[in-house]
């Protein structure tokens, strides 16, 4: 049993936010499936537009805020208890909607799998 | 964008807790590289020992009390943000901490991959 605890990471400045990622971690290379890092986003702060080519789910564990896609034009409530699911090329930002507390989140990402399909796809045609 | 949330979850009774597994949600399979659960453990409550050739990440989204590695004899406290990585075959529990609050986290699970070390192997022989 290994724990990854939030409050002793190491975050550095990355999006407009504070993030802690894994690779600090040891054994976890090779070991997971995916990618990982802690997201912190100050109070009344938000993220800087963001967009890569893996798919993302981000896990909220304290706060609210929301999160938006830029693609698609949707913005959702979210706290506590609710993630996100991101595909591939999708433009998206998180927007703490607190003046006092943090928006903490767990973003885990990897490269589409061979075969899946993106639900988004008609969407993510590169903008003239 | 496509959002998971616990509070609205389809939830049945697993573990000596309350579970929903995430094959609920259209649209999940073959696109995510683990499978995964949310987990409820009401107040006051425990999960029963659970043991699986799966590794499993765990998410605390909510709540507080410990997590314990029958395997190890490790036990330590967990609250939000704060993830725990149980190896392949680790037993393991979760005993909610509070007698008023449940404790909700993200189980997510994979196979281990192909020439991944596992930590704890040596601790691992079966027990006789």
């Amino acid at each position: 049993m290994q724990l990854f605890e939030r409050g002793s990471a190491r975050m550095t400045a990355e999006y407009g936010i504070q993030v802690g990622r894994w690779e600090q971690y040891a054994g976890t290379e090779g070991r997971l499936p995916f990618g990982a890092m802690w997201s912190v986003v100050p109070p009344g702060g938000r993220t800087t537009e963001d967009c890569h080519p893996e798919q993302e789910l981000a896990v909220v564990v304290s706060g609210e805020g929301e999160v938006e896609s830029v693609t698609t034009g949707d913005r959702r409530p979210v706290s506590g208890g609710i993630a996100a699911l991101m595909d591939s090329s999708e433009r998206h930002i998180w927007h703490n909607g607190s003046d006092e507390h943090p928006l903490v989140f767990l973003s885990i990402y990897w490269m589409p799998l061979p075969g899946a399909a993106d639900a988004a796809a008609p969407d993510l045609a590169p903008r003239s």
